[in-house]
């Protein structure tokens, strides 16, 4: 099976637990429009990724591993579109999850998601419960406080930031989850592919940053100029446009490079490669590659 | 170890966890704020009291499963009292989260507190992993969609509410959770604790309904006739006043018979008997003992 089969499938499983007559129909409605149609599953893709390279001898762990993931990151872009941060009026391409069904049922929407996320990751773990502290923690610490991506937009709200340290949290956190997940999912040595999913995270978030500056809304499928609009912190503005877009460059080649030796390693690579230019920028994707 | 004094301490290094450097230093103390100092800690008490009738072979499990149950109810209270749901000024006598550190925060916080519920029980089971994903199961189903707090939160924005299942998703079910999560902990069948906790957390709706209609804002440390206001569902508006007291009497009579045979049943009919007094309104009280 192909790794968008596996994903989708996975999420669709989560989703239809949801989907009982006991559960409230606006909830369960709400919460399948928050992570279906999809964003590119960046994050999924590159924890099932990881796992191949280390084995894969649990699919269903690593497939559990993987959609818990990207649940958490569909919780997180409907909680950042509220109006209490971002007021973003679309996500990709429709109304984000508060228009289209109210702030109440967003909120309840990206609880519903975060606690889903845990769930799928139990459920997957039945036969392999060993793996399962491991996973949970890896997934928790990368999501919540202190250092995980919740804890990345309550950066937004200090005086002081980081801007380093934020994209770590913000961006990184999940990416270097996606890794490690995959290593732990498959009973392998995690410690190794930190660094992968760490540089490919800060990666990720220069590139929307330079996307946000460069990008109009038809493009992206969400408002932009964003950054600008809100204040925050940025690669860009930080940077400049030159500085940002080296930084891009010197963070992918990292990434690569930091693949540790295992048999799936070349096949990885390859990935990789072809999932970065997903994100990089139309116009620079050429002086990147 | 007394009850209170595991909880707390469970509580309190939860809390610590978040209160590093790393963490930005709004959301920590708003997470702080949040738990501590608590209320009543019904739910954990129950959690504690359980696994001690099932004989508590792994205290440290126990603490995590009662302390992530509480981390969830106090996450609840802070998304509840949100300007979306209930705008609630105060909540244990101070204001609400969001009256005190913003509504961004208020919604950072209760997602964060979600992914420390699921952190701290994965800590806590590292020594019996095998015991993991039930309760991670358990918990998540109880907070969750399609039947946990977060359901029962999203009925109040259906057209049509079944009463019993509104009270028993929004706050049955993680009474329940406490209840089969004691037993979890302790390596016990679940299933006979499943009715104890469902009766007990439906009594603990019935009587903060009858609390809300009787009470004034100082007695309860938040604004009371909540539940007219908001046009709520409630016992008392469908039973009227005495057939929601009989209805409570009939409740926690049904919750101590449901106490199954075992060595700590006694004790824990008479914990049962005492945390129940201490919800019952003042005034009928004595009715209903």
């Amino acid at each position: 099976m192909d790794a968008t089969t596996r994903i989708e499938k996975a999420l669709d499983a989560a989703l239809e637990r949801a989907e009982v007559p006991e559960c409230p129909p606006k909830l369960a409605a709400a919460i399948r429009y928050a992570v279906q149609p999809g964003g590119a599953r960046i994050r999924p893709r590159l924890c099932l990724a990881v796992a191949a390279a280390c084995g894969d001898d649990h699919p269903a762990l690593t497939d559990a591993a993987a959609s818990a993931i990207e649940i958490l990151h569909c919780a997180s872009l409907v909680h950042d579109d509220l109006p209490c941060f971002d007021d973003a009026e679309l996500r990709r391409g429709k109304p984000s999850v508060h228009k289209a069904f109210g702030e109440a049922q967003a909120v309840l929407v990206g609880d519903a998601l975060i606690v889903m996320a845990f769930e799928t990751l139990a459920r997957g773990a039945a036969l392999v419960p060993q793996r399962l502290p491991g996973l949970v923690m890896t997934i928790a610490r990368s999501t919540g406080a202190p250092t995980g991506i919740i804890a990345g937009q309550a950066w937004e709200s200090e005086p002081n930031i980081h801007l380093s340290n934020y994209h770590k949290a913000k961006t990184g956190s999940l990416f270097a989850a996606a890794t490690i997940s995959g290593a732990l999912a498959a009973g392998a040595d995690p410690d190794r592919w930190r660094l992968l999913g760490e540089r490919l995270g800060e990666a990720y978030q220069v590139a929307d940053d330079i996307h946000d500056l460069m990008s109009n809304a038809e493009d992206i499928g969400k408002p932009s100029g964003q950054d600008a609009i809100h204040n925050r912190p940025s690669a860009t503005a930080e940077l400049g446009f030159g500085g940002a877009v080296d930084r891009l460059q010197l963070l992918l080649s990292e990434a690569v490079q930091s693949i540790p030796q295992c048999p799936g390693a070349q096949e990885l690579r390859g990935i990789i490669i072809a999932a970065s230019k997903a994100f990089v920028p139309k116009g620079i994707a050429q002086r990147a590659a």
